[in-house]
């Protein structure tokens, strides 16, 4: 019997034992929107505190202008001076149970059913977001003290309180923490499989540039029959430029606007084009019925792997009931960019507006504002050797190959992690996309969990020395 | 001396006893959008039936649902049975003075001043809009009446007291008179002069259609980062249709838009050309420098005798502080059409929709809602046997020639009269662009008054036998 087997045996024979520290962790309701609930996010963080001390780690709950963050080191690398050293990620903070008449069991007494499908889910606020989900990285690292007395690598641990309202905490903490929290990269556990039999690796997020828009033609609002005709309206203009965005093929027609954007690897579009997905049911359910952007990508590949230039909110003149007939002085937009590979934010709007600017005509003029705060993608070679022996690990858990997936929104820990502490994320998570975070009835399967937990020990063992 | 002569010297000579019937008239504060006035409203409508009673009017106040309408008949015609009978509109009621404290004089004080140019004017609340208009015309009346005891017309007289709020009995008292007030044609006194030395009819009132449009695109609203680039945005739908309303030159693009849309008559854009008219001016003072619209067309042709497209409002997705990635479910716009010649607001708004339709591709959908209540075009040929008397008169009046001038803008009692009444109106009128009407110290300048008596003396001779 190898160590590994050693280990994995240990976790099914705690098994019921974890469920039970994980149902104890989702009893406190920590809440971290709703300042009623203040004194359960310290006790959700003091809970966890003990039970890294108790794990052995030197572990300690942080103060921070919001909710606390829990930090905790491995003590375990004697003899081992060089093990690899890796940060894990999670939060245990949760969103509001609302609404409470929708949930069949109380959101705040957890609970584990066998449902009609003959599936074993775990019920509870927060269970799969993230409470369940930074557990299997902590009860995995237990299974390997209990059976080896150490880890087969060095671990910090950070869980933070705030993730739910925006994470305005983490940046300030991190920037004041650089040298401790020091690893070689770091592992998100906050993210989804393919399916429940297919484990997965996020290793792309889109990244984000916006901007406001303001156009002023007119000095005043003026009398559309007084002046319609001779003056310019500054929402054909905004129209017109706007419509500019897009070529017949859905391309976005900024002036190097793609550059940094890579060709997708060939690999990687085999195997998203293997994958399970059907491009017609994920339109459908949203009253779509075609896929529109960049003419022969596939939706994957749109969502993962390609920018996009879109237009979230327009308003200018009269927009009350009945009508009014105004040529408004000033019409508004907002847009955001969606960017991959090596796309720049400031270079992005930089370009956006002076493609805006060069379409302005001589009647009015344009601002633009709120452009700060953008990110850049995220991106982890699928080919880097810490991804691999991940894939390889995640597959001999669950037999499937590990999809590398992307991710079309951003996580903004994830930028905030890489721009302050310089590292790369790893994103494993074992959640499911029927889990109802942030809704009613939040579940989190048996599997997930179980298997979770087997998948970091595995991954422990394959990333470790 | 002529008959016309006599008229015009007992004008002069009961000059200031007009000018005291005009003060006591501006006395009555008739704000017809404030209940507070409701009784003055009535008393103005009671003074000006006792003006014409007094007159030899058979005069009469008449109910309706909001202000009393005034209705006049003369019964001069005596041995003339087959005089031309012509119906004269004007309103009693004024806008609120508000605010009260940037006039020099109380609103409801009238005062006759000399200004610093020299000119004498007589301000007041409701003096130019519409008290001295309608005065101009029942004291020439008066004059005539006083000088040969009769009308060389047969007159019927309509003082509405809503005007100012919408006009929202007339049309219901129209239908209900319709053979009472049965006329040759009507006379309208609420509109200006070209400038203080010429006079000017306005023949050409462009019409109104109106639409809102709505465009749906996903069935509920997407986050942009989960749906981006493959999910339909019907704000880019919106802004890619908006924007091919127009070409390059101006021109709207809606197939068959221009049927019925005259070519101006050569002499009348010859007129427009010899006004004293600053193309540059018009536009500087409201912030804009060069006029767009149709290519080729001067500002006033476009104003007083194209039509156009015009996008009144747009609204869709997110449009408070800062940014929400959102692809919005709708997008909606306000559109009107300023209509010319014979164009037909049910033909326009279909050939609009049908444009629309035509580029709805196949994810979204678009309804339009509001596009009731639209109106034709008002055009009266410059050559009409009747304008061109009236054009006379109003020449040896004022010395100079009178312009024909055009409204962009649309005047809902016009349309109501032709529309119920099946009558052409004729709209004379003596005020200046800078009466100030709406606006604190209104005014009227005291040869507009004394020249406006004159110049219906001198229409009445000209139209009458």
């Amino acid at each position: 019997m190898t160590e590994l087997d050693s280990v994995l045996g240990m976790a099914e024979k705690i098994l019921e034992e974890s469920l039970q520290r994980l149902f104890e962790c989702v009893r406190i309701p920590s809440v971290s929107t709703d300042p009623a609930y203040r004194a359960d996010c310290r006790r959700a963080a003091e809970f966890l505190r003990d039970e890294l001390s108790s794990n052995g780690f030197d572990a300690s709950v942080r103060e921070t202008p919001g909710h606390p963050i829990v930090i905790a080191h491995s003590s375990f690398d004697l003899g081992h001076a060089a093990l690899p050293h890796f940060l894990f990620y999670g939060h245990y903070d949760v969103q509001p149970p609302d609404p409470v008449e929708k949930w069949s069991s109380p959101p705040f007494e957890p609970q584990r059913r066998t449902d009609s499908d003959g599936v074993e889910r775990l019920y509870g606020r927060g269970m799969a977001d993230d409470k369940a989900q930074l557990l299997t990285f902590v009860e995995a690292m237990r299974v390997w003290i209990r059976t080896t007395g150490s880890l087969p690598i060095k671990a910090t641990i950070l869980l933070e309180g705030e993730e739910e309202t925006g994470s305005a905490s983490l940046a300030p903490f991190l920037l004041a923490h650089k040298a401790e929290l020091a690893c070689d990269a770091m592992f998100v556990c906050d993210s989804e499989m393919w399916d429940v039999a297919t484990p997965a690796i996020t290793t792309r997020l889109r990244g984000l540039a916006q901007d406001e828009i303001t156009v002023t033609g007119p000095r005043i609002d003026l009398h559309s029959g007084l002046y319609g005709g001779p003056a310019e309206n500054p929402i054909k203009i905004l129209t017109q430029i706007l419509a500019a965005l897009h070529d017949v093929n859905g391309m976005v027609m900024i002036p190097n606007f793609y550059e940094g954007v890579p060709e997708l690897p060939e690999t990687l579009r085999t195997q998203w084009r293997s994958l399970d997905f059907s491009e017609e049911n994920f339109l459908n359910r949203v009253g779509l019925k075609t896929p529109v952007g960049e003419k022969g990508r596939g939706i994957l590949e749109q969502l993962w792997a390609r920018p996009t230039a879109e237009i979230n909110g327009i308003w200018g003149g009269y927009t009350g009931h009945g009508f009014k007939t105004v040529i408004p002085s000033q019409a508004h937009a907002k847009i955001t960019f969606r960017l991959v590979g090596k796309q720049q934010p400031a270079n992005v709007l930089a370009a956006f507006r002076e493609f805006f600017r060069g379409r302005i005509p001589e009647n009015c003029s344009v601002s633009f504002s709120g452009g700060d705060g953008g990110s850049r993608a995220i991106e982890i070679a699928e080919s880097n050797p810490l991804i691999q022996r991940c894939a390889t690990a995640l597959k001999d858990e669950f037999g499937g190959d590990t999809v590398f997936m992307g991710s079309g929104g951003s996580i903004p820990v994830v930028g905030l992690f890489r721009d302050i502490l310089n590292m790369e994320s790893v994103l494993i998570g074992f959640g499911l996309d029927d889990d109802a975070a942030h809704s009613p009835n939040e579940k989190y399967n048996l599997s997930s969990f179980r298997q979770g937990i087997r998948s970091w020990i595995r991954i422990f063992h394959a990333i470790g020395k």
